[in-house]
């Protein structure tokens, strides 16, 4: 079962390594960072350095393709674009995480679906047909998004479960010691200072 | 403000991606991965690889040092337990995520100190005169130790909390979108079921 991730310029690495962490343990996995050529990407701090392991023209028949997402997602990449249109073609599942849902959309493959986003990309979602759901973690058919960042791991492990059963990713959790207490209240616009989320999304709104 | 976040063959990718993604955004942050050489290193898996920045020669003084943890820790590594304490010497924070608390006793840092460590090492803590502590997130003067793996976000905002105030974790907090939902309850000996443990215990005792 090879399972792709994708990365690119300015990727958020947690974005990344939740799925990677909560998927690689599964039977049979062969995980593969996919970019559009293989090699050093550098993440949106322009610090982190992960290598991807093959181009897009190296992995042209993903079983699991997982798109990450980004503060500043390329949507008008056509070549990003194509290759995951004609991988999603042959998956057994696409998933994303955080803006990476933007990218699913742009490509076309979100029309008509439920999905999720990071908080402030959530409506952007309409732009390409898809119904945004404020959820942390939304299936619909082989779709599987995430909301923000963090949620990589919940959609990994939520993915984890449908892929290798229960039991698997329990155990998967066990191994990962995953019983977050975050120290604060404030993952979710819902609950952060009313003034923090202002300006989050007035930034959004302006990048 | 030098953050230097450790890496070694066979480290756990999200042991150092959590603090990563959860230190980076403090104001002045410069953010080092350093080896004992600089240049790609491999995870546990054999698969993600990360680039060091830096070796340890280059890195002699960091503000923050971050040491990560591996099913496989080498506590006879003397060129890297030695880099540790020369390093720790003039930390203002030294942290550890899963059994890297383990490396940090190894090097003699937390006699006395109360600590954590992943819950399958966490006896071992008392090896090497530290006092294990089963909690998430354990300050102990200028030591700050996570639990396993996904601890280190709880361990990183907690710390960035400490560095750069409680307002400021809270924003790292929103923007990863950090309200998690684990889609079961498997992540800690205490809730996961009994024979996951049991195996997982029985591992650890092998290894």
């Amino acid at each position: 079962m090879q399972i792709a991730i994708h990365l690119y310029d300015k990727f958020t690495a947690l974005d990344a390594i939740g799925p990677y962490q909560t998927l690689s343990h599964l039977p049979g996995a062969d995980v593969v960072f996919v970019a559009r050529e293989a090699g050093p990407v550098l993440d949106d701090h322009r610090t982190l350095s992960l290598t991807a392991h093959r181009s897009f023209a190296e992995v042209p028949r993903p079983d699991v393709l997982v798109v990450v997402g980004s503060g500043t997602p390329d949507l008008g990449d056509e070549t990003a674009l194509a290759w995951l249109r004609a991988a999603d073609a042959h998956t057994t599942w696409t998933a994303s995480v955080c803006t990476g849902s933007l990218l699913l959309g742009a490509a076309g493959l979100l029309k008509g679906r439920r999905a999720t986003s990071h908080w402030t990309a959530l409506d952007r979602l309409r732009d390409f047909g898809a119904e945004p759901v404020d959820e942390r973690v939304v299936f619909d058919g082989k779709y599987v998004t995430g909301a923000g960042v963090s949620a990589g791991i919940d959609m990994g492990l939520s993915l984890a479960g449908r892929i290798g059963g229960d039991r698997h990713a329990q155990a998967v959790q066990l191994m990962l010691q995953y019983a977050p207490e975050p120290p604060y209240d404030a993952g979710s616009p819902d609950t952060a200072p009313a003034d923090l989320v202002a300006r989050f999304r007035d930034e959004a709104a302006a990048s």
